[in-house]
């Protein structure tokens, strides 16, 4: 592995995907900067790069304070100039609307679109004065329709997707890539997906995603060239529904 | 005008959009409860809709707490039983990202997105035992795209259209008209309005909306039967580019 | 009933909802010039219309046919001026792609998109000298979403969305109102609801949309004012998943 | 370079997207069967694409004829398993609704939309039974959205766009990728390109697309495993306002 000085900061890697792009990149060269709320819960994840030859830095992250996400980013930047972050926070949740508590509602909008707008905003902060950089924000079924139940979750994650549009066209001709991935799977842990396959979950099973693929997703955007730029990346399984 | 055992809740009744919602619905008998930040200044709006025969309370209302929203709308909902609830409050800003602090974002939250969950929420409480009721929201173009420089407002008001479809969703089969208008207009306050006719601008003239109409946009939703309802209505002069 | 020197010429006449709004502009006091393939089959609309009062024209019309759009709708503004054309030709039909055929995906496609641009065009040449007019175009659920078995539906309705968008732009600010209507039910005549009740289809009945309404939602749109048109309405019955 | 047992069919082959994303796919090893109106006029393509050791094919293809679209993709078949078809078919105009003819709107319709139905479908035909495959089909920011004067284009790009979404719901589960690209970029032809910078238009060069970034962007599709397709791409450079 050829290593590249150039960091990648992935904000919200204490699930599945998070973890994969980690794992991504490592490969490729950067050096990781992967925060997740219980930074000793990112073990694994550094055992595992660092037994391929990779490099990465775990911190515990709470994203949702300005001075966290600063701090963190101010610290990969420092390390190697910081070429991508991915934010990754996520907070699926349903309930009624009735049963949707304030406390809930500003949580998960405080986890999956304040947290957003500060990452993007601090990355920006950084990668303007180059003119380069990439800031991928994931997004879900929930970013581009909201459902019966779903209505803290998915007006957290419309917010997001604004937040990434309103970058992508402020920011582009500054030459910072902002994109937004709809992810698009029904299940996307490794421990749920062995709970399926456990039960003999056929179709289920069929629409999830390999881990491999998830981090390829993110790698294919970051390798586009300045003049052919995707912002919106829907992503599934062949047999999802949709 | 005959009255009817009804109420209407204007929550952000500040603005043009939201005096003229209120001056429809009282000419057409309803009571009208008007609430806004600062309920002094309702005064024309009462001195108005009084003269001209109909009933309206006004309030002092900070749409952000919930307790404030609660007992606004139990207010109203005691006077008679709560029809329609209107919820209006705008926030329209303009910042670069770097220059978006985060007092900002999350004040444009509070009172487009935030205030407008509490507004939903709490009336479909007092709605859904009569399984009847109408809960409009106002939107704005930023609802449908992020732009440049319009991180916080966009985020804010894709959030609350996130809201406006979950609720729509789970409350249309029991009875709960869910909807959301895109007002889609370059300028809706009287203010301005005289600021373009006197400088003579004509083209902007040409593309702002009369008062009378933005409230007959809203009474057309409510008198639209169960077995037609729509969820989003955009409004826009003729002369509007779109 | 007072009768107005304007026409509405109802193009698709054959169906529930093109029945039905032809008896509601009607009963406004327009003169209906109505069409649709065999005209022998207006009898009992025109049977309708006449014992209630209203002027009713009714005439065979392959909408497919550019002369006889032309002279339709000639005929219906030589008799008085057109003030709406409602474009409301269907062709609902799913078929595997393997067996879709080229007969089934161009006629679909010439009756429910070719024949809009026709209507749409030939409306905008009489009304434009006179900077008003309407021009409604139906649609449905295949007009926003292209689904398994759809691609000759779906096609020509995005097609047919795409005519009343640019048309929208192009002719709203000199004064013609285009309007594209997203009627989602999931059944729509007259026929079928009688089937569905007799079996006792209660949830299905329960999604079906009574005359009346229909007629209403059209007739809503050419009430607003030039300063608060809209363009795209949806409509749905309260109990429609969507 | 390695040869593949593969074809790759191009329909399309004329302007400057379907040159490039043949060049890609033949250095990658794939046969390539490239159609356009005029075969003669793939005579620098075939020599570029032998040049450099590839393995290519060129045929004069009306695409709108349904036998010629069939021979031609059998015939590609026949000499290796069909594995990706692209259709690139163009037909950019823009007129006043007035002046948009029924010749120019119905062969606007039969290049863009009814040709690619018919691709569309002759390759899934071909695909099926082995359950894999690749469908792209080249859309425009006209498939978006219709603009003033554009009813002809955007009619047939929204259409195009309805049959990509309906086969890929169908065929997805299937095995068979299908896949709708938005290349959203102001000018996409070298002539163009020579023009733009002849005159020095700096911010026009700005937007425009390398020939090597288009054939990328394809290829990326062509390369996601199953179990992360991407359904709608799309791609703009840095500096594009959208």
């Amino acid at each position: 592995m050829e290593k590249r000085n150039a960091t990648v900061a992935v904000i919200g890697a204490g699930d599945y995907i998070g973890t994969e792009i980690a794992k991504k990149f490592a490969s490729e060269g950067f050096t990781v900067f992967a925060g997740r709320r219980n930074g000793d819960k990112l073990a694994p994840l550094l055992a595992d790069v660092e037994e391929a030859g990779g490099t990465i830095f775990g911190r515990s992250l709470d994203a949702r304070k300005e001075d966290e996400i600063a701090a963190f980013l101010n610290d990969a930047d420092s390390h190697a100039p910081l070429e991508v972050t991915i934010f990754n926070v996520g907070a699926n949740v349903n309930f009624p609307i009735l049963e949707t508590t304030d406390r809930v509602f500003r949580k998960v909008w405080e986890m999956a679109c304040w947290a957003g707008f500060l990452a993007g905003r601090e990355s920006a902060r950084l990668m303007l004065p180059r003119r380069q950089g990439n800031i991928f924000f994931t997004g879900a079924t929930a970013s581009l329709r909201g459902g019966s139940g779903f209505a803290a979750f998915a007006s957290a994650k419309f917010g997001l997707r604004a937040i990434a549009q309103s970058m992508a066209r402020e920011l582009g001709p500054q030459g910072i890539h902002v994109a937004h991935l709809v992810i698009d799977a029904g299940v996307d842990t490794a421990w749920v997906r062995e709970r399926i396959r456990a039960r003999g979950g056929s179709r289920e099973a069929r629409t999830l995603m390999d881990p491999d693929s998830i981090g390829e997703a993110y790698w294919q955007l970051h390798q586009q060239p300045r003049d052919a730029w995707t912002h919106e990346l829907d992503v599934r399984p062949a047999g999802e529904p949709w």
